[in-house]
């Protein structure tokens, strides 16, 4: 199986890598490959730069596709490439997975159309002034639609990810992953912690 | 302030990008560099690579160093390169972190003796074994020892660097980070619940 994460510039490192470190504990059984509109260097917006090996020309076929949110969202929802990209793979991918504001790129592709799906708190809007197609759920860790599971902001996306791997691996598995990278794993996706803080956002609050 | 994550080989992604999430979350007021042996793509034992961007002989002076584990700790503990590079800089540096088998490496090199330090649980001995000078705490999340704070496997570093810019940059702006990142932080430095692992390692469970 391969899983292909789209990266983009000034994406969130945990929203990729939260999710990264849970499918890599897999070994073997699952091929994690890096895809960018172009490839080489991909900064996030924390500094460091992730090398993307593909690009969106030459994307190999994928099993499962994660896409990371970050304030470089909102130039990628007016980037046609991107959304060109994600409108051509996701839906020939079995899962296609969103953390934080990444929802907001599937939403603005038409993807989650008639589906459950979230997104982080503090900017929830972002995502569900999107589509109004969409059955936006604001009080989720995460939810999950089949084809397409979507996460609330940055850390959610490590619950998400594990709770695929229960879905695709099952559940011993999650479970020692969970306690090989001691991670004390959440495993109700309606408990979110964070959804008093629903569209809270204030640009200074990290000053 | 600047900080510098030393990666190598192998690294466990999660060791290097929970904490840099965290500390990139302070924004401008701290910049994060990625040193390795080498200037260019650094391969995590997942598969994705990072850029470094600085190599051991142009690295910048540095307030803060983290190093994280992985399967690669075991060559890099016979890297004079390596060893050489920590003993040179992490006296100048005024916190020095390390996630899972990293404190290993700190071990090897000699930094730790004398002082507390923790490390991850299933493959604590392979730490543990690197310096008998080390008071080395089974039962611990992170240990701070002031200039070097060493945390448990994986998922630890994380609640680790909250504690180090709590410590910082003070409790409110710790939490307001965990909070924007919609993370259950674990502000209990001995709160371990997976110390009943300690030395459980069987390379075949995650197989």
């Amino acid at each position: 199986m391969r899983l292909g994460a789209v990266l983009y510039n000034d994406f969130e490192l945990l929203d990729a890598y939260g999710p990264l470190e849970m499918f890599g504990c897999l070994g073997e059984e699952l091929e994690i490959v890096v895809i960018a509109e172009q490839k080489g260097g991909v900064t996030s917006s924390a500094g460091p730069q992730t090398l993307a090996e593909y690009d969106f020309e030459d994307a190999p076929e994928l099993d499962m596709l994660l896409l990371p949110g970050g304030v470089g969202t909102v130039p990628e929802l007016a980037n046609d490439a991107m959304l060109t990209f994600l409108k051509t793979h996701c839906p020939k991918t079995d899962i296609n997975m969103s953390v934080c504001s990444g929802s907001a790129l599937f939403a603005k592709a038409g993807l989650l159309d008639g589906l459950q799906a979230t997104s982080n708190k503090m900017f929830f809007s972002l995502a569900s002034s999107q589509s109004d197609k969409v059955d936006w759920v604001e009080n989720a860790r995460w939810v999950d639609a089949g084809q397409y599971v979507t996460s609330s902001g940055v850390s959610a996306g490590t619950d998400m990810a594990l709770a695929v791997i229960e879905r695709v691996f099952g559940v011993d598995r999650a479970r020692m992953i969970s306690e090989f990278t001691e991670y004390q794993w959440h495993t109700d996706a309606d408990s979110d912690p964070f959804a008093k803080f629903l569209n809270q956002a204030d640009s200074a609050m990290l000053g």
